[in-house]
């Protein structure tokens, strides 16, 4: 078997089989098979696309590249969530101890990277004291013990799409649903989930900008998912403008602090109810997406999915005292309200702009060496849809340093009023279960 | 300017500008871009074509990437001539002395190359004593001299073609009108030719097996001429057969000779014949195709021709009596006569597995590191629409080895002798003069 006999097949739109597939993965890993040659085929692929069938053998390809996460240790469906990025995106920090509160483990591996906010771990850092270094059987003990627990990568995961990423980045072939599809999906499977629940997001702040990209992506990995005998489903949820109100790691904190209890931003918590329902049903905790929504919907109001937010902190060296006191979080030493320049109605709030701002306060990281501050970041008061006065606050800054003039013109620009009454925009788009 | 933006733009089909392809091919040559960046970008082009701008400028491009030869000391219009390769293709043993003895000057530069007989030099070495290692002054003056002479490839050549190529041959993206064309114009813009005549081969013994295919190239080749100011044209020929009767080097260098004495098969003869009045039209010596072939016609009837090809074997070291002795010429022990199993008519010779053939009786390289026997070959007796009985020889193969039993199987597949007549193929297809 050649690499070039495989570029020149999918080139010429030709389905690869299993054999070539596996042959092109494991080569190219083990640096058989010349980056030259891959970005090539990586381009091919763009254009030419791949079946279903050609997508969950990538997917299991790449899985079988390296080590994969035996989770069978623990009891029950363990079902994982994933969300393709946004801006403000605290739907982690709320489903890992609320799905757990009914039952469900949860069994989360996350990462720090790139972005507008850290990630999971960074989130969660805020909270003085928890740490994610736990060895694998901690892990597992935690969740059979507590439902719930995170940890950061460990072992050589997915080696080959670690790779390809790296070659897609810098060769313009990262936009390509086959290839971001097999890339996720390979990574949740690698990592042991039984069942997964997908939050493809859509919008100015999502990867997939347009509604039919996020579509075409969402069936892509529920197709995957399926054949590889992981139960899969996908929403798509709107990105347009950033998700609740806070983008900013202890910011995001203190507002998963709120929506566990019920007083979160609207639009976080229905996302949370959707996703976890999804959730809570895959885990096979109930049958009907209805009674799975009332059991979120009840520890939410009861205190129980708080007092599993506390526990799960406890358990991995964390301050729970901040539940009930958020005033320990980091905080920002300048609070920077910026008000509205006129009246009307927020018709747009260009979300990976706002998050750029938020990445401009030092939130997030723009390169791999960057250091995150964990106290700044943006709290909006409005989103799209409601009224303003001119001079009322549309957000507030938290900063530490007073120099924000460039942040501020940012968001500005990125806020837009009208003078018409705006719709609130859908926040649920999609249910794609096949 | 990034070499990402540069895949992306091209892969989003849309123009690259000069300065972009300027910075791409300067940064290729020079080893700033890695292969797996332009391999992204090959595989690009492949599926989204370029304009004719970007064809000229990525030809001068490349051209610019090394040394041009300067052939402004000698007087007149150089006209080259490039054929796109071919089973049996005698074409420029013939129309360099016949095209100089009307006085239009031949400079040309000629190589060795892989495929079923060796290149021009290979053959032309079948004369003892003939060598190609001459200095460009050398060169020059045999040209001004005796309006002819055949050099190796001298000095730095269009590195980045030479670079692209390699990368194109093991990435499945040779394939692609608009790198074939600006490859084959920028060797011989950099050449030093002031205007190109081009025989673009067609049919199963042809790089390009479709009509459409060679149309597409010629017109992209000629553009690019005449938007460099180098005048162009092209000739769409047939090579679904061999060219003429002989394939291998000795025997080919027979054949020319009897074809400068109009002497030569009829498809070799009115090939060079086509290709060497728009020659001696683009070199100025006369106005009309008409007029131009009169002179070719003349020389070949009154020994001028023949006269001219001995001046220019002796004047770089030849043995020019074999051209009255050809004889002369290395020989193969055994000549093996390959009859017809039925009587019928020629229906068809698959001309690239009869050049096999050849290369399996060592008439040709397969790699690089291959020697070549200059004696051995294939000599055809018939050709498509020829008339033949069971058991009368249909070619004669000219070996070394007794051994030839795998030979003359493959030749007996790709040889179909039809019961009913068969019409004598088209020659020429199309001549293409913009």
């Amino acid at each position: 078997m050649r690499m070039y006999d495989i570029i020149e097949k999918k080139r010429d739109g030709n389905e690869l089989s299993e054999e070539e597939i596996r042959f092109f993965i494991n080569g190219y890993t083990n640096g058989d098979i010349p980056d030259y040659q891959v970005s090539a085929l990586m381009m091919a692929i763009y254009f030419q696309d791949m079946t279903e069938k050609e997508r969950a053998t990538l997917t299991m390809a790449m899985v079988e590249s390296g080590d994969q996460i035996d989770l069978a240790a623990i009891e029950g469906i363990k079902v994982d969530k994933h969300s393709t990025g946004g801006v403000g995106d605290t739907t982690t920090l709320v489903l890992a101890p609320l799905v757990a509160s009914v039952g469900a483990p949860v069994a989360k591996m996350s990462g720090r990277g790139l972005g507008h906010t850290g990630g999971t771990i960074d989130k969660l850092e805020a909270v003085s004291g928890f740490h994610t270094e736990i060895s694998n059987e901690e892990f597992i003990n935690l969740v059979n013990e507590n439902k719930v627990s995170v940890i950061g990568q460990t072992g050589n995961l997915t080696p080959a799409d670690k790779k390809l990423y790296s070659l897609r980045d810098v060769t313009a072939t990262v936009n390509s649903i086959p290839l971001i599809a097999s890339s996720i999906m390979s990574k949740k499977i690698a990592s042991g989930a039984d069942a997964i629940v997908l939050d493809v997001k859509t919008g100015a702040g999502a990867f997939m900008k347009d509604l039919d990209d996020a579509k075409a992506l969402a069936h892509a990995m529920v197709s995957i998912g399926k054949q590889v005998g992981r139960n899969t489903m996908a929403v798509i949820s709107d990105m347009s403008q950033p998700l609740g109100f806070a983008i900013g790691n202890a910011l995001e904190v203190k507002e998963a602090i709120d929506t566990l209890q019920g007083k979160g931003p609207e639009d976080l918590t229905e996302l949370c109810l959707v996703l976890g329902s999804q959730m809570v049903v895959l885990a096979e905790k109930t049958n009907t997406i209805e009674e799975a929504r009332k059991m979120l919907e009840e520890n939410m109001a009861n205190g129980k999915a708080l007092e599993q937010f506390k526990v799960f902190l406890a358990s991995q060296g964390g301050d729970a005292s901040v539940v009930d006191n958020p005033e320990r979080l980091p905080k920002a030493t300048y609070q920077i309200d910026v008000a509205a320049d006129q009246s009307g109605f927020i018709d747009t709030i260009v979300a990976d702009e706002i998050g750029t701002a938020a990445m401009m306060l030092g939130a997030g990281r723009a390169t791999k060496e960057s250091e995150i501050d964990l106290s700044v970041g943006i709290v909006l008061h409005k989103k799209v849809g409601d009224k303003v006065e001119a001079g009322e606050t549309l957000l507030t800054l938290h900063a530490n340093t007073e120099n924000v003039d460039n942040v501020i013109q940012l968001i500005k620009e990125n806020i837009l009023i009208s003078d018409k009454a705006v719709k609130e925009p859908k926040l649920i788009y999609e249910m794609i279960t096949e």
